[in-house]
């Protein structure tokens, strides 16, 4: 399940839940088990698996098993690429404003005829 | 359908979507009218209708309409939230990687027994 390509409809539908959302909070002060990720909700196993494995699909944490516990970690650089998304349309619209003030600002020091 | 409360949930699946997030980035460029917003989509109006109502109901985008045009436009706060929340969590899993960088820097520095 490692090497999943980053998919932005995977990562924003992975993140559209407030159980998942949860678990990357979790998952953002350090790796868990999957034991661990699932006692704050009141679901069964293989509800929380299917929300991991949601999570794992996006590329928005690994996981790795070793013996018989398989521990999940974050993955910061798959977080960015969806934060950068946001981030370049909210900033592509800063700038537009900021250039339609100057536009104004410009033509309010032009003499009037 | 101004005025809603920003939710994350909503404001995630909103995003979730390409052609969703095709015309928040037609947005970030300024405002547009509907059949502006529609034009680059090969599907039908009450379908792009559907699309920018999901937009509206997360909060990213706002719309009103003067006379028969409808005018959207971008909320950049609401997209504010959305990347702050990822942000926040990107920068918690940052701030952990550091302290133990510096907890390791510490031991090595430790005379050996």
């Amino acid at each position: 399940m490692l090497n999943q390509q980053p998919n932005l409809d995977l990562m924003f539908q992975a993140l559209a839940d407030p159980t998942r959302r949860a678990m990357i909070d979790r998952l953002s002060r350090g790796p868990a088990s999957v034991s661990e990720l699932a006692k704050p909700f009141a679901m069964s196993l293989p509800a929380v698996v299917q929300h991991l494995q949601a999570l794992e699909n996006s590329g928005l944490v690994t996981s790795q098993k070793v013996g018989r516990v398989r521990t999940v970690q974050i993955q910061p650089d798959t977080l960015s690429l969806a934060e950068q998304w946001i981030n370049d349309r909210r900033t592509a619209w800063s700038r537009r404003l900021d250039r339609l003030g100057d536009f104004l600002a410009e033509t309010a020091d032009e003499p009037q005829p």
